[in-house]
């Protein structure tokens, strides 16, 4: 029998921590210290790598869903902080087109440039606004985790598609977190690529 | 509450559909008539996009995983076919990294080129080849699916991290499947770009 269904969960301790945050979040500064709290707290858990997101209604600032990174504990590569987000707010509204949803305009907020997969993935999603931390060369130097080949025109492309992107929003803060996890040795889960062994 | 988990699923349809397979398809073309027929059926059951992929071990042609386009029966907009494919492979060999898995060699197979978000979930999988049907400009000209912004040296950049990328495989049936769902007049769901009213 293969298997005909996969699933991908948060970990426990978000539970308190999204029962204790504000409802509303106003500014993109906000915003992005609770996504870098996030991933601050993935960190210190030991349940993923250094990456949160959150999806807001951009207008209200309600948030709608949060993400960390799920990779290791769920044993699914595509389990991101942004994936997960996205998601979980296509979930939470009853729709996989967020342009289709009743608030319209919806911001995912990473505490890092997304890797090319979550880049695509986002803008399938219906997001309009897209607000980062941490550029893609600080996740690399800081880091080694590889961010993918995303288009060098990734910023043009997404406005293209009616996504607005908002760069280096606290961007030393979130580097901080990156520092934290390499400094702690947890695991920098490239894919393996020597396989010629 | 903020949802927590989310999952995706096959559609009912597959669990015959697998069960009357072959253990082991030996080339490449058996491999890509296979997927081909997943997003026929994909499209004949109006369960989802026209859309089939499949994890095999390159060498040995086992079936690992299979995976249709599920983006609108589970309301995620990442559930193409070939993230459900990856994932359900994964969890399959418990594994989120195929790479290290005992095979180490896992092959995806698409009856199209996959989407920007796809390419990059790809990468992260740890296959260590990939096997496409119709190419990117046939999807776009045939269906209207936005492909999205993948690299422009989305092969080398492949053959960079690993992966060897074989194109163009039955591309004339897996074209007819596109123009079949094209003609059924299901839609085509590109999330909503005009936000502006």
């Amino acid at each position: 029998m293969l298997p005909n269904s996969f699933d991908v969960s948060l970990p426990d301790w978000t539970t308190t921590f999204i029962a204790a945050a504000p409802q509303r979040f106003l500014t993109v500064e906000e915003r992005m210290a609770f996504v870098i709290e996030l991933g601050r707290l993935n960190v210190k858990h030991q349940t993923g790598g250094p990456f949160g997101a959150a999806v807001f209604e951009t207008i209200s600032g309600k948030l709608i869903a949060i993400g960390v990174n799920c990779v290791m504990r769920s044993g699914i590569s595509s389990a991101h902080a942004e994936v997960t987000a996205l998601s979980l707010a296509q979930k939470a509204i009853g729709q996989w087109d967020l342009a289709s949803a009743p608030a319209k305009h919806y911001q995912l907020v990473v505490n890092a440039v997304p890797c090319a997969m979550c880049y695509g993935a986002m803008l399938w999603s219906g997001i309009t606004s897209l607000v980062t931390g941490a550029s893609r060369e600080q996740v690399i130097a800081i880091t080694a985790f590889d961010e993918g080949p995303i288009h060098p025109d990734w910023v043009g492309e997404a406005n293209q598609r009616g996504v607005e992107v908002i760069q280096g929003i606290l961007a030393e803060e979130a580097c901080s977190v990156l520092r934290d996890y390499k400094k702690s040795g947890q695991p920098i889960y490239n894919s393996c690529r020597d396989v010629s062994s």
